[in-house]
Protein backbone atom coordinates (compact mmCIF):
# COMPACT_ATOMS: atom_id res chain seq x y z
CA UNK A 1 0.00 0.00 0.00
CA UNK A 2 1.71 3.28 -0.82
CA UNK A 3 1.03 6.64 1.33
CA UNK A 4 -1.39 9.35 -0.31
CA UNK A 5 0.04 12.60 -0.68
CA UNK A 6 -2.46 15.35 0.99
CA UNK A 7 -3.97 18.24 2.13
CA UNK A 8 -5.50 20.57 4.46
CA UNK A 9 -9.23 20.03 4.11
CA UNK A 10 -12.07 22.07 5.55
CA UNK A 11 -13.82 20.41 8.22
CA UNK A 12 -17.06 21.63 7.09
CA UNK A 13 -16.94 19.52 3.98
CA UNK A 14 -16.28 16.14 5.90
CA UNK A 15 -19.65 15.11 4.72
CA UNK A 16 -18.36 14.79 0.86
CA UNK A 17 -16.63 11.55 2.37
CA UNK A 18 -18.19 10.54 5.25
CA UNK A 19 -22.18 10.75 3.93
CA UNK A 20 -22.04 8.36 1.11
CA UNK A 21 -21.06 5.78 4.30
CA UNK A 22 -17.99 3.53 3.50
CA UNK A 23 -16.31 1.62 6.07
CA UNK A 24 -13.63 3.78 7.96
CA UNK A 25 -10.40 2.58 10.08
CA UNK A 26 -10.83 4.94 13.94
CA UNK A 27 -7.29 5.39 14.98
CA UNK A 28 -6.57 5.81 18.77
CA UNK A 29 -3.86 6.25 21.10
CA UNK A 30 -3.61 6.11 25.12
CA UNK A 31 -0.61 5.68 27.64
CA UNK A 32 1.80 4.99 24.86
CA UNK A 33 -0.40 2.64 22.91
CA UNK A 34 -1.95 2.47 19.34
CA UNK A 35 -4.87 1.12 18.49
CA UNK A 36 -6.98 0.89 15.43
CA UNK A 37 -10.34 -0.58 14.92
CA UNK A 38 -13.27 -0.82 11.75
CA UNK A 39 -16.32 1.26 12.07
CA UNK A 40 -18.93 0.77 9.72
CA UNK A 41 -21.96 2.82 11.90
CA UNK A 42 -21.49 6.01 11.63
CA UNK A 43 -23.46 9.46 10.37
CA UNK A 44 -22.01 13.08 10.09
CA UNK A 45 -24.14 15.10 12.57
CA UNK A 46 -23.38 18.92 11.70
CA UNK A 47 -21.55 21.13 9.63
CA UNK A 48 -20.31 23.51 11.65
CA UNK A 49 -18.62 22.47 13.97
CA UNK A 50 -18.39 19.13 12.27
CA UNK A 51 -19.84 16.47 13.95
CA UNK A 52 -19.81 12.99 13.68
CA UNK A 53 -22.13 10.70 15.72
CA UNK A 54 -20.19 6.81 15.94
CA UNK A 55 -20.93 3.49 17.37
CA UNK A 56 -17.94 1.94 19.14
CA UNK A 57 -19.10 -1.15 20.91
CA UNK A 58 -17.95 -1.64 24.81
CA UNK A 59 -16.46 -4.85 23.76
CA UNK A 60 -13.80 -3.10 21.38
CA UNK A 61 -10.08 -2.50 22.71
CA UNK A 62 -10.81 0.89 21.46
CA UNK A 63 -13.62 1.84 23.57
CA UNK A 64 -11.85 2.81 26.40
CA UNK A 65 -8.98 4.02 24.72
CA UNK A 66 -11.35 6.27 23.06
CA UNK A 67 -13.64 7.08 26.26
CA UNK A 68 -10.86 7.75 28.56
CA UNK A 69 -8.16 9.90 26.01
CA UNK A 70 -11.45 12.03 24.44
CA UNK A 71 -9.87 11.50 20.53
CA UNK A 72 -9.48 9.12 17.84
CA UNK A 73 -8.78 9.71 14.40
CA UNK A 74 -11.55 9.16 11.58
CA UNK A 75 -9.52 7.15 8.14
CA UNK A 76 -10.72 7.02 5.10
CA UNK A 77 -9.86 3.55 3.54
CA UNK A 78 -9.59 2.83 -0.35
CA UNK A 79 -10.78 -0.57 -2.06
CA UNK A 80 -7.08 -1.61 -2.68
CA UNK A 81 -7.00 -1.40 1.38
CA UNK A 82 -10.07 -3.69 1.74
CA UNK A 83 -8.13 -6.96 3.27
CA UNK A 84 -6.31 -5.09 5.70
CA UNK A 85 -9.56 -3.53 6.62
CA UNK A 86 -11.09 -6.66 7.05
CA UNK A 87 -8.51 -8.25 8.91
CA UNK A 88 -8.15 -5.28 11.45
CA UNK A 89 -11.05 -5.81 12.21
CA UNK A 90 -10.87 -9.57 12.84
CA UNK A 91 -7.99 -8.91 15.83
CA UNK A 92 -8.44 -7.29 19.03
CA UNK A 93 -5.64 -4.41 20.20
CA UNK A 94 -5.41 -6.64 23.22
CA UNK A 95 -2.98 -8.69 22.03
CA UNK A 96 -2.05 -6.79 18.41
CA UNK A 97 0.19 -3.69 17.26
CA UNK A 98 -1.78 -3.31 14.47
CA UNK A 99 0.07 -0.47 12.98
CA UNK A 100 3.45 -3.00 13.37
CA UNK A 101 1.76 -6.18 12.20
CA UNK A 102 -0.13 -4.82 9.12
CA UNK A 103 2.10 -2.51 8.16
CA UNK A 104 0.14 0.53 8.39
CA UNK A 105 2.32 4.16 8.97
CA UNK A 106 1.14 6.18 11.76
CA UNK A 107 1.79 10.23 11.04
CA UNK A 108 1.25 12.04 14.14
CA UNK A 109 -2.00 14.00 14.61
CA UNK A 110 -1.73 18.06 14.79
CA UNK A 111 -4.36 18.24 16.88
CA UNK A 112 -4.98 14.86 19.05
CA UNK A 113 -2.52 12.33 19.99
CA UNK A 114 -4.58 9.74 18.30
CA UNK A 115 -2.35 9.11 15.18
CA UNK A 116 -3.47 9.14 11.48
CA UNK A 117 -3.39 6.23 8.82
CA UNK A 118 -0.99 7.50 6.18
CA UNK A 119 -1.82 4.99 3.61
CA UNK A 120 -5.97 6.21 4.04
CA UNK A 121 -7.62 8.69 1.18
CA UNK A 122 -8.35 10.96 4.26
CA UNK A 123 -7.43 11.93 8.17
CA UNK A 124 -10.39 13.64 10.36
CA UNK A 125 -8.41 14.28 13.55
CA UNK A 126 -11.80 14.07 16.23
CA UNK A 127 -12.01 15.14 20.20
CA UNK A 128 -15.19 13.49 22.06
CA UNK A 129 -18.21 16.36 22.16
CA UNK A 130 -20.12 14.64 23.36
CA UNK A 131 -20.67 11.03 25.72
CA UNK A 132 -24.01 11.26 27.05
CA UNK A 133 -25.11 8.60 24.81
CA UNK A 134 -21.86 6.19 25.22
CA UNK A 135 -23.40 4.46 28.37
CA UNK A 136 -26.73 3.58 26.52
CA UNK A 137 -25.75 2.68 23.49
CA UNK A 138 -22.05 3.05 22.93
CA UNK A 139 -22.98 6.25 20.77
CA UNK A 140 -19.95 8.78 20.84
CA UNK A 141 -20.53 12.08 19.35
CA UNK A 142 -17.28 13.44 17.69
CA UNK A 143 -16.03 16.92 16.56
CA UNK A 144 -13.75 16.85 13.79
CA UNK A 145 -11.59 19.71 14.49
CA UNK A 146 -8.66 19.02 11.78
CA UNK A 147 -9.08 17.44 8.19
CA UNK A 148 -6.70 15.79 5.67
CA UNK A 149 -7.52 14.60 2.64
CA UNK A 150 -5.50 13.45 -0.88
CA UNK A 151 -5.55 15.54 -3.66
CA UNK A 152 -5.76 12.90 -6.39
CA UNK A 153 -8.40 11.37 -7.46
CA UNK A 154 -11.29 13.63 -6.82
CA UNK A 155 -13.07 11.28 -4.62
CA UNK A 156 -12.18 7.99 -3.57
CA UNK A 157 -12.74 4.39 -4.26
CA UNK A 158 -14.39 2.92 -1.19
CA UNK A 159 -15.64 -0.11 0.35
CA UNK A 160 -19.24 -0.20 2.24
CA UNK A 161 -20.38 -3.07 4.78
CA UNK A 162 -23.70 -4.84 4.49
CA UNK A 163 -22.86 -7.60 6.92
CA UNK A 164 -22.34 -11.38 6.48
CA UNK A 165 -19.23 -10.49 4.71
CA UNK A 166 -20.60 -8.93 1.93
CA UNK A 167 -19.46 -5.72 0.68
CA UNK A 168 -20.29 -3.16 -1.65
CA UNK A 169 -18.15 -0.61 -3.35
CA UNK A 170 -18.30 3.06 -4.53
CA UNK A 171 -19.27 3.00 -7.86
CA UNK A 172 -19.54 6.54 -10.23
CA UNK A 173 -19.96 9.63 -9.18
CA UNK A 174 -22.29 12.21 -10.98
CA UNK A 175 -23.54 15.62 -11.08
CA UNK A 176 -26.13 15.07 -13.65
CA UNK A 177 -28.99 15.81 -10.79
CA UNK A 178 -27.30 19.24 -9.57
CA UNK A 179 -29.75 21.03 -12.23
CA UNK A 180 -32.32 19.76 -10.07
CA UNK A 181 -31.46 21.67 -6.92
CA UNK A 182 -32.34 25.02 -5.66
CA UNK A 183 -29.07 26.75 -5.04
CA UNK A 184 -29.13 27.05 -1.08
CA UNK A 185 -30.27 23.24 -0.96
CA UNK A 186 -26.60 21.93 -2.56
CA UNK B 1 -41.53 4.25 -12.17
CA UNK B 2 -42.94 0.75 -11.01
CA UNK B 3 -43.60 -0.67 -7.61
CA UNK B 4 -41.52 -3.79 -6.43
CA UNK B 5 -43.19 -7.20 -5.36
CA UNK B 6 -41.85 -7.56 -1.35
CA UNK B 7 -41.80 -9.91 1.60
CA UNK B 8 -41.28 -9.79 5.32
CA UNK B 9 -37.47 -8.94 6.13
CA UNK B 10 -36.05 -9.56 9.48
CA UNK B 11 -35.47 -6.24 11.14
CA UNK B 12 -32.20 -7.41 12.74
CA UNK B 13 -30.73 -7.80 9.21
CA UNK B 14 -31.62 -3.89 8.08
CA UNK B 15 -28.14 -3.14 8.34
CA UNK B 16 -27.77 -4.72 4.86
CA UNK B 17 -29.18 -1.57 3.37
CA UNK B 18 -28.76 0.76 5.71
CA UNK B 19 -24.71 0.50 6.40
CA UNK B 20 -23.40 0.72 3.17
CA UNK B 21 -25.20 4.69 3.56
CA UNK B 22 -27.81 5.47 0.76
CA UNK B 23 -29.92 8.38 0.50
CA UNK B 24 -33.18 7.35 2.15
CA UNK B 25 -37.10 8.84 1.45
CA UNK B 26 -38.60 9.34 4.94
CA UNK B 27 -42.48 9.02 5.21
CA UNK B 28 -44.66 10.36 7.56
CA UNK B 29 -48.03 11.02 8.43
CA UNK B 30 -50.03 13.52 10.85
CA UNK B 31 -52.75 15.04 11.65
CA UNK B 32 -54.54 13.19 8.05
CA UNK B 33 -51.39 14.41 5.79
CA UNK B 34 -48.53 12.75 4.46
CA UNK B 35 -44.88 13.95 4.11
CA UNK B 36 -41.65 12.87 2.31
CA UNK B 37 -38.45 14.05 3.25
CA UNK B 38 -35.29 12.88 1.55
CA UNK B 39 -32.56 11.94 4.03
CA UNK B 40 -28.64 11.19 4.05
CA UNK B 41 -27.81 11.34 7.72
CA UNK B 42 -28.43 8.31 9.30
CA UNK B 43 -26.37 5.09 10.86
CA UNK B 44 -27.37 1.71 12.47
CA UNK B 45 -27.10 1.79 16.47
CA UNK B 46 -28.04 -1.78 17.47
CA UNK B 47 -29.42 -5.12 15.64
CA UNK B 48 -32.04 -6.10 18.16
CA UNK B 49 -33.60 -3.54 18.67
CA UNK B 50 -33.23 -2.60 15.58
CA UNK B 51 -32.42 0.74 16.24
CA UNK B 52 -31.13 3.58 13.71
CA UNK B 53 -30.24 7.42 14.73
CA UNK B 54 -31.50 10.05 12.04
CA UNK B 55 -30.78 14.04 11.78
CA UNK B 56 -34.03 15.38 11.02
CA UNK B 57 -33.98 19.21 10.90
CA UNK B 58 -36.21 21.10 12.68
CA UNK B 59 -36.43 23.49 9.65
CA UNK B 60 -38.02 20.20 7.69
CA UNK B 61 -41.59 20.24 7.21
CA UNK B 62 -41.25 16.34 8.82
CA UNK B 63 -39.65 17.38 11.97
CA UNK B 64 -42.43 18.28 13.56
CA UNK B 65 -44.84 15.28 12.01
CA UNK B 66 -42.46 12.79 13.20
CA UNK B 67 -41.71 14.54 16.70
CA UNK B 68 -45.72 14.46 17.64
CA UNK B 69 -46.74 11.25 15.86
CA UNK B 70 -42.97 9.31 16.82
CA UNK B 71 -43.42 7.37 13.99
CA UNK B 72 -42.23 7.32 10.58
CA UNK B 73 -41.15 5.17 7.29
CA UNK B 74 -37.61 4.71 6.37
CA UNK B 75 -37.84 3.70 2.51
CA UNK B 76 -34.68 3.11 0.35
CA UNK B 77 -34.96 4.38 -2.95
CA UNK B 78 -32.93 3.01 -5.91
CA UNK B 79 -30.93 4.76 -8.51
CA UNK B 80 -33.81 4.89 -11.10
CA UNK B 81 -35.75 7.14 -8.50
CA UNK B 82 -32.84 9.78 -8.50
CA UNK B 83 -34.45 12.45 -9.65
CA UNK B 84 -37.39 11.78 -7.75
CA UNK B 85 -35.05 12.02 -4.83
CA UNK B 86 -33.44 15.03 -5.52
CA UNK B 87 -36.87 16.97 -6.38
CA UNK B 88 -38.53 15.38 -3.01
CA UNK B 89 -35.87 16.91 -0.94
CA UNK B 90 -36.20 20.68 -3.12
CA UNK B 91 -39.10 21.44 -2.01
CA UNK B 92 -41.45 21.33 1.02
CA UNK B 93 -44.83 19.19 2.18
CA UNK B 94 -45.69 22.83 3.75
CA UNK B 95 -47.23 23.98 0.28
CA UNK B 96 -46.70 20.69 -1.51
CA UNK B 97 -48.61 17.05 -1.24
CA UNK B 98 -45.16 14.81 -2.24
CA UNK B 99 -47.06 11.38 -2.82
CA UNK B 100 -49.68 13.14 -5.29
CA UNK B 101 -47.10 15.62 -7.06
CA UNK B 102 -44.45 12.79 -7.71
CA UNK B 103 -46.51 10.11 -8.40
CA UNK B 104 -45.62 8.05 -5.60
CA UNK B 105 -47.60 5.26 -4.20
CA UNK B 106 -48.71 5.74 0.34
CA UNK B 107 -49.11 2.02 0.88
CA UNK B 108 -50.60 1.83 5.23
CA UNK B 109 -48.05 0.32 7.13
CA UNK B 110 -48.63 -2.56 9.60
CA UNK B 111 -47.36 -0.86 12.80
CA UNK B 112 -47.26 2.79 12.04
CA UNK B 113 -49.96 5.48 10.57
CA UNK B 114 -46.73 6.77 8.27
CA UNK B 115 -47.38 5.03 4.70
CA UNK B 116 -44.59 3.22 2.96
CA UNK B 117 -43.42 4.40 -0.54
CA UNK B 118 -44.35 1.04 -2.95
CA UNK B 119 -41.96 1.98 -5.66
CA UNK B 120 -39.11 1.83 -2.87
CA UNK B 121 -37.17 -1.44 -2.76
CA UNK B 122 -37.20 -1.77 0.99
CA UNK B 123 -39.70 0.09 3.71
CA UNK B 124 -38.87 -0.01 7.49
CA UNK B 125 -41.63 0.97 9.69
CA UNK B 126 -40.32 2.98 12.75
CA UNK B 127 -41.25 3.99 16.19
CA UNK B 128 -39.57 7.01 17.86
CA UNK B 129 -37.72 5.42 20.57
CA UNK B 130 -35.08 7.92 22.42
CA UNK B 131 -36.05 11.75 21.76
CA UNK B 132 -33.08 12.75 24.19
CA UNK B 133 -30.68 14.35 21.58
CA UNK B 134 -33.51 15.76 19.82
CA UNK B 135 -33.36 19.13 20.86
CA UNK B 136 -29.65 19.51 20.77
CA UNK B 137 -28.64 17.87 17.77
CA UNK B 138 -32.38 17.04 15.94
CA UNK B 139 -30.92 13.77 16.51
CA UNK B 140 -33.97 10.87 16.66
CA UNK B 141 -33.46 7.24 17.71
CA UNK B 142 -36.03 5.24 16.01
CA UNK B 143 -36.66 1.77 16.32
CA UNK B 144 -37.56 -0.36 13.16
CA UNK B 145 -40.17 -2.37 14.04
CA UNK B 146 -41.19 -3.77 10.93
CA UNK B 147 -39.48 -4.14 7.22
CA UNK B 148 -39.94 -5.49 3.83
CA UNK B 149 -37.79 -5.64 1.27
CA UNK B 150 -37.82 -6.55 -2.55
CA UNK B 151 -37.14 -10.09 -3.25
CA UNK B 152 -35.48 -9.14 -6.73
CA UNK B 153 -32.33 -8.05 -7.37
CA UNK B 154 -30.52 -9.44 -4.25
CA UNK B 155 -29.04 -6.02 -3.17
CA UNK B 156 -30.51 -2.54 -4.41
CA UNK B 157 -28.46 -0.20 -6.51
CA UNK B 158 -28.71 3.08 -4.29
CA UNK B 159 -27.48 6.68 -4.45
CA UNK B 160 -25.47 8.25 -2.09
CA UNK B 161 -24.82 11.84 -1.64
CA UNK B 162 -21.44 14.11 -1.26
CA UNK B 163 -22.94 17.20 -1.01
CA UNK B 164 -22.88 19.94 -3.74
CA UNK B 165 -25.05 18.36 -6.02
CA UNK B 166 -22.69 15.41 -6.85
CA UNK B 167 -24.00 11.55 -5.98
CA UNK B 168 -21.77 8.22 -5.63
CA UNK B 169 -23.84 5.48 -6.94
CA UNK B 170 -23.44 2.03 -5.30
CA UNK B 171 -21.41 -0.28 -7.21
CA UNK B 172 -20.42 -4.13 -7.10
CA UNK B 173 -21.22 -6.34 -4.25
CA UNK B 174 -18.90 -8.72 -3.51
CA UNK B 175 -18.14 -11.90 -1.07
CA UNK B 176 -14.14 -11.98 -1.79
CA UNK B 177 -13.13 -10.83 1.83
CA UNK B 178 -15.70 -13.31 3.75
CA UNK B 179 -12.71 -15.99 4.09
CA UNK B 180 -10.97 -13.50 6.14
CA UNK B 181 -13.73 -12.54 9.00
CA UNK B 182 -13.77 -14.89 12.05
CA UNK B 183 -17.21 -16.36 11.90
CA UNK B 184 -18.26 -14.45 15.38
CA UNK B 185 -17.25 -11.63 13.23
CA UNK B 186 -19.52 -11.80 9.90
Amino acid sequence: MKTCRKKDFPTAEIRRFLEPGPIVLVSSAWKGKTNIMTMGWHTMMEFTPALVGCIISEGDHSFEMIRRSGECVINIPTVDMAETVVRVGNCSGRDTDKFAVFDLTAVPGTQVKAPLIAECYANFECRLADDSLVKKYNFFIFEAVKAHAATSPRYPDTIHYRGDGVFMLSGANTSKYKRLFRPEML
